[in-house]
């Protein structure tokens, strides 16, 4: 292996999650140890922060406030939503960002997100490349959604999942708690793939969970849906549904947008901007049963509440930022790092593994259809054995007045 | 003071709260512990559990599932929303309860609830009196509103604040992390009083908290507001702000109303049901602004979030309950147990009091107008005085499986 000596640049984008900073902190902590990397540098805003020259010394933080970044949520560097060109039809940003590596002697490059930030990470890592400069580059993956192919899980899935199990269980017991009628409609997260919704099925476990259970993976048939819903309200005067965002009809037609007449709003990847499919089910089921009803959006208190973090998935968000830099110092680039379940006499454990780029970036991992009941309306065991291991230990968030006490970085320009 | 011998009955009721059962539970447990009480029973429902002789023997729960209720959010013994008629002008409900009192000879009454349940405690108190019915009532208070009379804070109120104060600098943290615009409002629980949106400054404190927050004490001007607000997104691309479901114009109109033709519905006690404000401001700012734009409604997590529970309100919701109990044993009866502030050399701690049921019921408590600011859009330093004391500690909630572990009892029948 050739020793590679320079600077490192590590930036965050995409939607934010519990335990991104836990990656990053794991990742700049490494750099900061490591004796081949001669500066961290943190680029405000992902890939803009590199464009912009808008770039800070984590060596100038205090390290034991910088060390506080495990526990906070949203990206502590700040995020983007800025997509890179096809280089073959434009290549003027990655020029910008060769210019940028070149000026500071960036040998290294981190990039902290989800799948459009590993598609960012694979087209610069190709660009280098091509063009002779020499710099290893890394993913750290991060997505509530868990919808990353190759790894066994991401970094901030097992978090989200469990607020969304817990406060389900919280919200469960709240609708229980009137002898009279009472329909509840949860709506979480995730367009195309059910990993959050299907996480609502952990508090099944306790007996304080949904009664059914729609992820995006299957097609969602309204009146199929009113009718079962209706019978099991009739039986209990009670009903309780989580559905995700995303689910469609056979057609592929979002029923959030049956709700709606106003246009989809799209951001810069072209997603549409989902919500309302929880108040609307909830208003068909107003009308069939006469009941009370509500409608809870977990909203975006389930990609960030870090106070309900699974430690767990800290740890690996941590060990995955230390280990894409481990491995950058140890002459891989052009990786993603992501994680292998390890099973040894039923006791799970997590080992680094690295994924290609190229096929990481932009694939999509759904809830396989096995999981799934056959009345497709929620998941079976193989969910829990899969999620429960993640969701394990309470956060060790530092607080103070009784409030978290959140990462404040000086932020000192390089 | 005459010992009186006999069993006691104890109900829930009103909306739920993260520590109501913790006050139930220190009724129960003294209960089980006292030699007057000769037996415990829990009023299935409410008031209504009485009135349909559904009550169930305390005593036959396994003590160390019963103590799982310090942690268990959402009365565990059911709720009920039923309004006792005027005795004057209907007396019948009154009559059945003192049957159902005579049937199991129960000489201690305890409920557990808002208002409207010191309401009915009041109104069986006095029945029970005028009819020589021995029989010692204390109402054991719960609200996450905080707006019970002459008690110093209100059992409920500080996890839900804990909460509210957490969800706002994690959802602050979210709301920043971008470099474009974004304007975020959180519409919070209280239809009359503020105490729950105030909470929301705590995470100023902490530098993440809300440009503006406007409570139901004062008048809200829409204008006023949207030229504030439009100045702050100006300047810093971001308005950050909080507003209480209860705001209303100078005419009283609620704000919600203007965002809404549908019509109002009311509960049995004529309270309106509310929402939908944060949105209709987020609305209007985002017509001004441009803006991407969040509403964040905290929903039923407000009152039922344990997770995030504060020991000090779980411990001092449970020593109500004891309390209570002790007093009546003692030969107090027709009071509300409440809270007296002590501080000594700036160290805050709390003292039981007793007050009146008469003055208690059906009055209600607001933020001090000289605790809003000058500006009305905020709150100073008196209610973080005030309220952080309330909220320091964790709650020392049993977890399994990485969930909480939450009470499951037997209910068997009396």
């Amino acid at each position: 292996m050739k020793e590679l000596k320079g600077a490192a640049i590590i930036g965050q984008s995409g939607g934010p999650s519990s335990v991104i900073n836990a990656s990053a902190y794991g990742a700049i902590k490494a750099g900061l140890e490591s004796k081949n990397i001669t500066r961290v540098l943190g680029a405000l805003n992902g890939i803009r922060g590199v464009l912009d020259d808008n770039l800070i010394d984590m060596g100038k933080e205090d390290p034991a406030e910088l060390a506080l970044m495990k526990y906070t949520p949203s990206s502590a560097l700040g995020s983007c939503r800025y997509k890179l060109a096809d280089p073959d039809v434009d290549d003027s940003d990655y020029k910008r960002i060769l210019e940028i590596f070149k000026k500071y002697d960036v040998r290294y490059f981190f990039y902290n997100g989800g799948n459009d930030s590993m598609d960012t990470c694979n087209k610069i890592s190709k660009f280098m490349m091509k063009n002779g400069y020499e710099c290893r580059v890394m993913g750290i993956p991060k997505t509530i959604d868990n919808d990353l192919a190759g790894t066994d899980h991401c970094p901030g899935f097992a978090s989200a999942a469990k607020y969304i199990a817990t406060a389900t269980m919280e919200i469960f017991r709240d609708a229980n708690v009137y002898d009279s009628g009472m329909v509840t409609v949860l709506e979480i997260m995730g367009r195309n793939a059910g990993w959050l919704t299907a996480a609502a099925s952990l508090a099944n476990l306790k007996g304080q969970g949904p009664d059914f259970i729609y992820l995006p993976e299957v097609d969602f048939d309204i009146d199929a849906f009113l009718e079962k819903a209706v019978e099991v309200y009739n039986k209990k005067k009670k009903v309780f549904i989580a559905v995700s965002e995303g689910i469609h009809d056979k057609d592929g037609k979002l029923i959030a947008e049956y709700g709606s007449d106003t246009a989809q709003t799209k951001d810069s990847f072209g997603h549409a901007q989902l919500g309302g499919v929880g108040a609307y089910l909830a208003g068909l089921l107003k009308a069939k049963t006469g009941s009370k009803t509500r409608s809870v959006e977990f909203s975006l208190l389930q990609r960030c509440a870090a106070h309900c973090a699974s430690q767990t998935d800290i740890e690996e968000s941590f060990s995955a930022g230390q280990a894409a830099v481990e491995n950058a110092v140890n002459g891989i680039t052009d990786k993603m790092v992501g994680f292998e379940r390890v099973m040894e006499d039923g006791k799970y454990s997590c080992r680094i593994k690295l994924f290609d780029l190229n096929v990481v970036a932009n694939a999509e991992k759904k809830v396989p259809m096995d999981w799934i009941t056959e009345t497709q309306d929620g998941v079976n065991e193989k969910f829990a054995e899969y999620a429960l291991p993640l969701i394990q230990g309470q956060t060790q968030l530092t607080t103070e007045d009784g409030l978290p006490r959140f990462v404040n970085l000086k932020k000192v320009k390089a």
